[in-house]
């Protein structure tokens, strides 16, 4: 059926960040045949992001040769609260001004193709649990740590978002009363422990007190323009300082891993993000080590954690899984 | 059919802790007609409590001028870790030497009843949220307070057990890098911070720091077999110490809360146990206001937080709502 094999048959998988907005093209099995990535311009506002992410889909399609008609459907990952049912994002911390912003509907009738919205931690942990793990867990977690620290959870083989679809906020599961303030405005979260900012800030706040790193050589006594990337290479020319919040903050990682696993008793948890994708050698062992630790006796037998092998794209990954599903 | 109706158309619950053994006997239609309570004595050992918990059952059934012919199964929560398939308690932190006890099989031969065996936390849930909230929240939490902390998930209308069957062990999730010792061996858990033993400990630390209280009156100044009951007392003679110690463990229980809304996204979480029961009209309102505090915007929206009007007795009705959905 040669019509009807050239129609319909791709999907689009986008990943919206609050820096970057990367859109992938798959085949129906999972393949992923071209992407893009795009700067999220957050403060030009909603409708120009908008713009954006639709433009970046279209700039994917015709990178494979391809004609927006040819896409069946396309899954989309936005940070924050989102209603899927609606096709609405509630609220996004990282994207200035959005709330109750029809993200599915202005995006269909710019793109004249179906949309699926979902949060972001749960599309890369669907992403992850689909095309890595092959569906394979009945329960697995996902804990993606970046700017901040999104999760989503695989429970009895489904993604479980409880009755405000909201679950697995685990970067406002509070680890340390009375700790640092976070985004959220409460104190001791997890992302205010062990997300990249947390990192950063204690770096800066380090070297303000007279501490020495490698790091103001490159980027300056502020500090400014860190990436995780800089990290690494400070990590890999002994850099002191660096070496001790990085360690410090894989022990929360693995105590907020702990935590989820006394709680939900998961088969695997997999970790991802842009601080694990650049300091996988330097994070998981203690991770993995501070974890087991934690758990409780019983909890963590034959459990694994791993770091996903998807990194930046199980975010499309989960988006591609996620259009395929809603349009079967 | 008066014959049919006559034989095995009652349930047993029984709730085995620490300290005391409670069996209440119960209609198919789950109205208790009866209950005995009598102590553990935890430090004979299995076999003397098992005979302990057989000979309970015999007086509740008795008691209500039955026998147990006449009884269809027998639902059991036990404290620790339970392997619910196998009929087993693999571990019980406060039954010394239970270690992979096969206690349906030896309660079966002792009663020639069904028994059926599941975690305490879990079975309290099942009770509140089958007889107290006729079964109708999809997601629903139920949090223990009394000597540890225990609890149960229903999620997606069904409890929540995961794959090593361990879910819910909420006692022991981190709440305080670095806090107090726990009896597991870590720091900084949810019931070492604010368990009924945290709690007494917080009081005698306090006054053997100096610090005053009216416990001691009547107690003696080492405070020993102290009570729930007697903080409830203090407090209503304005006990300085109590008070602040109560509005402590009150808070970090209502952040335990809110940690477990950030995650699951539960409709309701009801509070139970022994220091609720004694303490809600000083425990609630805190724990209510400090659970909305600390989750997250949209998480907490038409969320209800409760204390069980079941109070002692939800581990008898988990019980037998377990056993009358086996036997069914």
């Amino acid at each position: 059926m040669p019509e009807s094999s050239s129609k319909q048959e791709y999907l689009v998988g986008v990943d919206l960040g609050g820096t970057k907005i990367l859109a992938g093209v798959f085949t129906s099995s999972m393949k992923c045949i071209g992407k893009v990535k795009t700067s999220t311009k957050p403060l030009r506002g909603p409708e120009a992001v908008i713009d954006r992410i639709a433009r970046c889909v279209e700039d994917a399609v015709d990178e494979c040769d391809l004609k927006l008609e040819q896409v069946r459907g396309i899954g989309l990952g936005a940070p924050g609260a989102v209603d899927s049912e609606n096709g609405k994002v509630i609220f996004a911390p990282n994207l200035p001004d959005w709330r109750d912003v029809p993200l599915k509907k202005q995006l269909e009738k710019e793109l004249k193709v179906p949309v699926f919205l979902e949060n972001d931690g749960n599309i890369c942990t669907l992403g992850v649990h689909s095309v890595e793990l092959e569906g394979k867990p009945k329960h697995m977690i996902g804990v993606f740590v970046g700017t901040g620290i999104g999760a989503g959870f695989i429970l009895d083989g489904k993604l479980y978002s409880g009755f405000n679809k909201t679950a697995a906020e685990v970067g406002h599961m509070v680890l340390e009363v009375g700790g640092p303030k976070c985004g959220c405005g409460n104190r001791g979260c997890f992302e205010a422990l062990a997300g990249r900012q947390a990192i950063f800030r204690k770096i800066q706040t380090a070297v303000k007190e007279g501490q020495k790193t490698v790091l103001t050589e490159s980027l300056g006594p502020d500090l400014t323009d860190m990436r995780s990337g800089d990290l690494r290479k400070a990590l890999r020319r002994g850099d002191k300082l660096v070496e001790r919040v990085i360690e410090e903050a894989a022990e929360y990682i693995g105590i907020g891993v702990a935590n989820l696993v006394n709680l939900l008793s998961p088969q695997v948890v997999v970790l991802g993000g842009g601080v694990i994708d650049a300091l996988e050698d330097e994070m998981m062992a203690i991770i993995v080590e501070t974890a087991h630790d934690y758990a409780l006796q019983g909890t963590d037998t034959d459990l694994e954690i791993v770091p996903s092998k998807l990194g930046d794209n199980a975010g499309i990954y989960g988006g591609a899984v996620l259009a395929r599903r809603e349009t079967k």
